[in-house]
């Protein structure tokens, strides 16, 4: 079989292929994960790739335009080489993996709900100890055991029960053979003196790790939140509850497909669930062993792992197939997923630490609500509240301390980022804050962190269709004033657009712009999400006036301008007073449970609580979401402060 | 390096190994098992081989006589190869294994104390079931679940649980990651039906193993008792609670030391643990295997393992170094053990089956004595209660359902038919009960299945000493008459000899005889046992007269005869009536506690309460063991019924 050598730039990588293996294939060989909304069907046209050498042929596509294919453009998803290649894949193609600054982790607190404590002088944070007790998932305990002596010769395992149990009040106490097979060398040795990492199984406490000497000052765990485009991972010095440092990275699954139902269908597919799999564990690594680097931690000192996500991601983690869950009646395999020990899953922390997921409620309401209900408090309170969680899947849950109901709907990755043209992740660069002058249609806009604008992340996306509409340069129905001429304003491959930015300064290839395509994608997902709300509302009886607190989760930029977000119909028009921005509140919620048995339990009563309403099936629910495909709404009389103020800036 | 290749005849295995290597180790890696109870030293002269061909190299030893010499025996242990070789390995010098027939299995069972119920036609038997409630260690759930439908959409996982607390009230219940993985599709593939096997762990219940369909009439496990000398194992039908089949062997260990303290020792050397753990192991799966297939189950079907042995043979099963067991403060790893998954162990059975070990008391009282007193019900009874178990070690325990306390003295491998010149297990062929005509000195014997006579098990050779005396051919020290001449007395290579059974018609190679190197051999063994039963019995304040029971355990033959048991002093002078023959109570108990959730507690509750009394450091020990060294004792007042019986036959 003949085979090509295929360099990917401008990482300089080389990877050897047989002959018909797709661009997009060899690119995940290669280790360069490119966007693929799809799934490699030729449809999205995201994973385009520059030929710069050698010769490859391609199926027909409509993505690529007569320029691009001058340039050398082809879809990576329908090309295959005809000799060894060399291929530059663009940024805007690149799904790309990065670090939040430390000054970025501060958009992933959870705001206005909590009296934060002051940051320490090394700038982190301390959250959530105002609520729960302290005991982490997995905890250490330095004992300087008794010696045996002729009067006390009890095993070296009784020993070091009674001892734990001196300290602790653990009625079912485990260990594994393997700690068995060390503990009487370790214990003489280390003269008896030996730090016990115990961890919270299932009702169980287990004698995780034994270590020499006292190592109970060093014990760490990491947070995640495993959303279907963006992965946070968080560093946790479990002693103090100190956030130590975040990243977050797009999911690398969005190779294989942009949602949930695109990947459950791959994952049926050859290798499909190892390779989802193998996606998100080894962004996960990546993660953990920069995290730990950058903070000079030993991998053998991070002792356990929580991850909140929706339940597709949750069984792509643990490789659990997910078929089920896209079958009727829409059952995955488990929402209450056991503590195991987390190399089972392939995450590489201690061997012998732990993994624990936080409980989901149904197929599409997964633990990453639990985990926002949990960090929001909304089963504690006595207020009617609702918290809209914007992510791939917008995930809506109505209740109080008494009840909790939710709901999915599909919104798409917009407001993340992706799929739309020069979205991105809110982090460094990304453009957060835009007004347009109505008169000049002038742009000033804010980035993240200041630094020079490299992209669009959800809330500049919110603004800048808000001071669109405000400006009159786009109408209701998000079509572009085709009578207004300016140098912002052009025809571009996918209708009329709009410039934010022009390239020159900015150190990016093109102008970033906001075209009709992105703001017919806003409008779904808004609308989407909009329309979700009142159904639930609704359904239980209720109007949007009764909400007494809304709580808006998602990985937007710093916060969210609430008003932009009414006045393009995202959010119901209500007092700004009654929003509460909690950025990712499903990051916050696994935090607090990383960190306390009490939340633990908690998240199990949340889980069980939800009830799950299926919007799909409710009769109206389409005609509702019809009806929100418009800035702000079809029914103007629902947004009355925005109606009142849609003339003035 | 120069190799050489070493067959052994008759098994006619070769082995190359590298020069320097001992015989003995050659064996060992050709699989072959040669007697070697000092561990390789070159003092027992228990290893002899036969050379037949080649040329060999023997450090000088006593062990071998110059007869023995002219026919090419060399000690395998201090002989290494100078050529090809071709070695035989006598039967006498063979560590052998065997089943034991259908009639066999009797002889562990216990008797005199449980109403046993009769024997079903199979022939097999039913125990325990009148003392502990039916919960085995491993029970399997049919269960025929709801399928999900719009109405009933809870998670495969949470279905699975709600199922079996429906039908079982287990609060804790756990599974693990590669069960959730494949539910999904054996519950869709099997229409709902499996069949779930519950396992019992440290205070909770795992979902050990998921099954399609209804598996759940077949569910087996196995018993163990791991003795120094010999291990026996049962197969047992978990839900009739029949013996399917019972096999003995001798440990193959033995190849590496006779006692516990030389394994110990032995495992501190390369690889030592490693080789005593799969000499263990390797005997435990041939027998798992043996039984399987005789029986017609599958191994997948073997769903959990209960072994009891002493603390060191738990630790070299388990592969936990055993080194501290002999430093003082003599303090084993653990006593209490979890329930661990049997392949962490090396054990084949399922690979999900559990494997649980009995509970021991300290370094030299182990979990046999927790089984033997739990198959005794010893803990329940207000009877003042003795329990002498003879083995490898001779332990001992007093009390009743108030009050336990344990001892043990080293009595060595005698009774198990190991250590004298023609010792054999209790087993097909071994002379069992001996009577000699005090005035022909002719012998009347029985063997074991009356098949001919192979060797002398641990009864015979109590029957033998003690007719004997009665004849007055040895003496109250165990010395021959030396002016006796009789055609079955003679001259031997350890002093005069008695012939039970001449070689002719018998099948073996040589004749069958009692030495007066066997006769010091069992009077040692049965006064490190008297002196500690004394010792004990004296240490709380009572006499023997005071024991309202004693139960006799033990791999003997098919019974004890208790008045020669007595007459040679190892058993006290009591009157018969007291004296139960419970056989292998290890056996017993391990076979009970597999049965019974409520026996694992109990035995939980034994081994807690059985205090550790240290004969070794006991003032007054040595003087009562060198008191006992005679038969039956130098203080004949001990033992009236005996001096006054002494004349007569």
């Amino acid at each position: 079989m003949d085979k090509f050598k295929i360099t990917f730039l401008p990482d300089n990588k080389t990877v050897e292929v047989e002959k018909g293996i797709t661009l997009l294939s060899a690119a995940i060989s290669a280790g360069i994960h490119i966007n693929s909304s799809c799934g490699g069907d030729g449809v999205c046209g995201r994973c385009k790739v520059i030929l710069k050498k050698g010769q490859a042929v391609s199926l027909p596509t409509g993505r690529i335009s007569a320029e691009e294919r001058k340039k050398g453009y082809h879809l990576s998803c329908l090309s295959v080489a005809q000799s060894d290649l060399e291929v530059e894949v663009p940024a805007e193609s690149r799904l790309d993996s990065g670090t939040l600054a430390k000054d970025d982790a501060h958009m992933l607190r959870l705001k206005g709900i909590f009296s934060e404590p002051e940051d320490t002088d090394k700038g982190d944070s301390i959250l959530g100890e105002n609520i729960f007790i302290h005991s982490p998932l997995a905890s250490k305990l330095y004992l300087d055991l008794p010696k045996p002596n002729l009067e006390d010769k009890i095993s070296d395992l009784e020993r070091l029960y009674r001892q734990i149990r001196s300290l602790q009040d653990l009625p079912v106490l485990q260990t594994g053979l393997s700690n068995i097979r060390r503990l009487g060398e370790l214990l003489r040795s280390s003269d008896w003196k030996i730090t016990a990492t115990l961890g919270k199984r299932n009702g169980t406490t287990e004698i995780v790790i034994l270590e020499p000497g006292d190592t109970s000052k060093r014990n760490f765990g990491f947070a995640f939140d495993i959303g279907t485009t963006t992965i946070c991972g968080q560093l946790i010095d479990l002693n103090t509850k100190k956030i130590l440092g975040t990243k977050a990275a797009y999911n690398k699954q969005a190779s294989y497909g942009s949602d949930v139902i695109t990947r459950i269908i791959f994952a049926q597919g050859t290798d499909g669930l190892e390779k989802l799999h193998h996606a998100v564990i080894d962004e996960m690594n990546l993660m953990i062993q920069e995290l730990t680097r950058e903070n000079n931690i030993d991998l053998n000192d991070v002792t356990c792992c929580l991850c909140a996500g929706n339940t597709t991601m949750m069984h792509l983690l643990l490789r659990v197939d997910p078929t089920y869950i896209r079958r009727e009646p829409y059952v995955p395999t488990a929402n209450f997923i056991p503590v195991v020990r987390a190399y089972e899953a392939g995450i590489k922390i201690n061997p012998r630490g732990l993994l624990a997921c936080v409980p989901g409620i149904s197929s599409y309401v997964g633990g990453d609500i639990t985990a926002g209900v949990l960090a929001c408090g909304m089963d504690k309170t006595e207020k009617l509240s609702l918290l809209i969680d914007i992510g791939t899947n917008g995930e809506i849950v109505l209740g109080s301390k008494d009840w909790l109901i939710a709901c999915a709907a599909s919104a798409g990755p917009a407001f993340e980022g992706s799929g739309v043209t020069c979205g991105m992740r809110a982090s460094r660069g990304a453009i957060q804050k835009v007004k347009i002058n109505p008169e000049t249609f002038e742009v000033t806009y804010s980035t993240i962190l200041d630094t020079p604008a490299s992209g669009v992340c959800g809330s500049g996306y919110i603004d800048a269709i808000a001071e669109l509409l405000r400006a009159g340069i786009i109408d209701r129905g998000g079509k572009f004033d085709p009578k207004l001429i300016h140098r912002r304003i052009r025809e571009g491959e996918y209708g009329r657009e709009f410039v934010l930015a022009f390239k020159e300064g900015l150190g990016t290839t093109v102008d970033l712009i906001v075209n009709e395509m992105d703001i017919e994608n806003i409008k779904r997902a808004k609308g989407a999400i909009y329309a979700a709300s009142a159904m639930l509302v609704n359904h239980m009886g209720f109007g949007f006036n009764d909400l007494e607190q809304v709580y808006i989760g998602g990985g937007f930029g710093t916060y969210v301008d609430m008003p932009n977000a009414i006045f393009i119909g995202l959010l119901p028009d209500l007092p700004r007073e009654k929003f509460v921005f909690v950025g990712n509140s499903s990051l916050v919620g696994a935090r607090q449970i990383l960190l306390s048995h009490e939340a633990i339990m908690d998240a199990d009563e949340i889980a069980k609580k939800i009830t799950y309403f299926e919007l799909s099936v409710e009769p109206g629910y389409m005609d509702e979401y019809m009806a929100s495909l418009f800035f702000p709404h079809t029914d103007l009389s629902k947004f009355p402060s925005v109606t009142g103020k849609k003339s003035s800036p």
